[in-house]
């Protein structure tokens, strides 16, 4: 829930007028994101978002992301593209900020996850995984196994030991096994990173689309299948769903079937994925002043599936064979 | 910037089958507004406004808000209008909350006040008031005079100390003036009583409309329009912009001139605005939990308008003859 940066109808006018789409009638931030400014516009053209991209994104990074959505969506990936104006650029700047103009995507992302939404869900991944193979840059994975140990040192310990008891032991031991047991040739690509329900787009049972990529970057495909089990398989109460887990991977293989070794694979990735969220939840959460506008995610959730990983013996408890 | 409550699919479904407008094809929160939960709805017939009624509003009142936007959009004035169901009803439940689908209202509240603005800004005011004058139901102003010395009294004094030395004795002795000096008959009728800039649309140089009227309350006319020269008229720096006033007071006596009697209690009247905001902002500020979500404003720019009106000792600094 963000907007952290109020743009004029002056600045808006003057940017607008890059674009083809005539005049913005209305311009609403929108509650959704923590990363960037969101606005929703309403113009003569229909609906548009426009981001203003804040400090956590590097803008050297943004041609990635940009030409991703781009290659994607003319692969027949649903997703949002950005807009161009009439110079051919679709990256400018507002309020000292980069920002583009996204066409508007409908649907709505799923408050409450049914079994039903995740075959959906692992097919719309299966399908960007197999158009991002012929894009045509690379962006690697800050947020990967090697950057955790830097990450975890970067987090006060006493803080860590505030949130749970022993939590530093835990993420100390789980490190040392991902530097020796964490897979190094398994089908790679790029990834989203970052496939949280919010960030899959619903109408009518359907997947309508997939958004947000400025967490996408190059690593194993089935690392991305790992964070989605994460993000959509778990219940409320904190029990692992196996139902949802096998009609996602059930979903995914209907599009892009699995090599034995991507699924031999899948514990130690479900595990990783689980550290990854729980360490930039623990930094976001230890590092949040009192009274920031943004209320960041309790790091305990993911503190819970990682264990739920560790105890992990046998792919059937993925729903895999 | 608040969404309260979270809308899941199925229930916007369920809810919006009472409706015309066909499917639903996105809503997304809106980050603005402190009261309630407002959603951006985009439709087959357009984009519309979903509000679902938090604790702040009592729900006792919708009817007198909704009935006063009906009312208003007839009698010509521009604001949104609840939009009712095919059951004849504006107003229903959701998510266990009063909740009413409003007309989308074109045009962006302006970020930066120009002198621009207040022309247009004083007769849309007029305009709201001549139309009110007809309205059949009414409503007492919570926040207005008599509630001052209550909500007073609910607020800590060392909070109070603790936002300038010396505040509460200013509050107690402008309080004592109030009591007896406070106008006892200036013509009445329907007040918006929160027309700030985040409420008032323009497109093109023009108001385009008026929002939120969930404050409106039959009040003296010059009393809305004294809460317009706080909200309006003060430059970043704290200064009194006269020529924004003069502006402001010429564009509403374009369309209803004054009576003297309003003209010489605007003083003492725009002192009491500034006060009840000074008061609810010391009482949001103080009572604030750590954490929150909202960002209250800071009560010390009412301090500061405050003492400008205390200042004042003739009609001419508001612009006024």
């Amino acid at each position: 829930m963000a907007v952290y940066t109020e743009v004029s109808d002056e600045d808006l006018k003057a940017f607008a007028a890059a674009y083809d789409f005539g005049e913005i009638v209305s311009c609403k931030g929108i509650a959704e994101g923590v990363e960037n400014s969101n606005y929703m516009l309403q113009t003569a053209a229909g609906p548009f978002i426009l981001t203003l991209y804040e400090r956590r994104v590097d803008p050297k990074e943004l041609p990635f992301f940009l030409g991703l959505m781009e290659h994607l969506a003319r692969s027949g990936v649903q997703c949002p593209v950005p807009l161009k104006g009439r110079d051919g650029e679709a990256l400018r700047t507002l309020c000292g900020r980069p920002a583009a103009i996204i066409s508007f995507l409908k649907g709505m992302w799923p408050r409450r996850i049914s079994v039903d939404h995740c075959a959906p869900l692992g097919a719309a991944l299966a399908g960007l995984h197999q158009a991002g193979m012929s894009y045509g840059m690379k962006r690697a994975n800050s947020l990967s196994v090697a950057g955790w140990r830097d990450l975890y040192a970067r987090i006060v310990p006493d803080a860590i030991e505030g949130v749970e008891k022993g939590l530093g032991r835990l993420i100390n031991d789980d490190l040392e096994i991902f530097a020796n047991k964490w897979p190094t040739n398994l089908p790679s690509g790029v990834i989203h990173a970052d496939l949280f329900p919010d960030n899959v787009f619903f109408l009518d049972g359907k997947c309508s689309g997939l958004i947000d990529f400025y967490f996408a970057c190059n690593d194993f495909l089935a690392y991305d299948i790992a964070i989605c089990l994460n993000a959509w398989c778990f219940e409320q109460d904190g029990a692992f769903n196996i139902t949802k887990a096998s009609r996602l991977l059930a979903g995914y293989e209907s599009v892009r079937p699995l090599t034995q070794a991507e699924k031999d694979a899948m514990p130690i990735l479900a595990r990783g994925a689980a550290m990854r969220f729980l360490l930039t939840r623990l930094y976001d959460w230890v590092n949040t002043p009192p009274g920031a506008l943004v209320k960041f995610k309790d790091p305990r959730e993911y503190v819970q599936k990682l264990k739920f990983h560790r105890s992990v013996t046998d792919l059937s408890a993925y729903g895999l064979s």
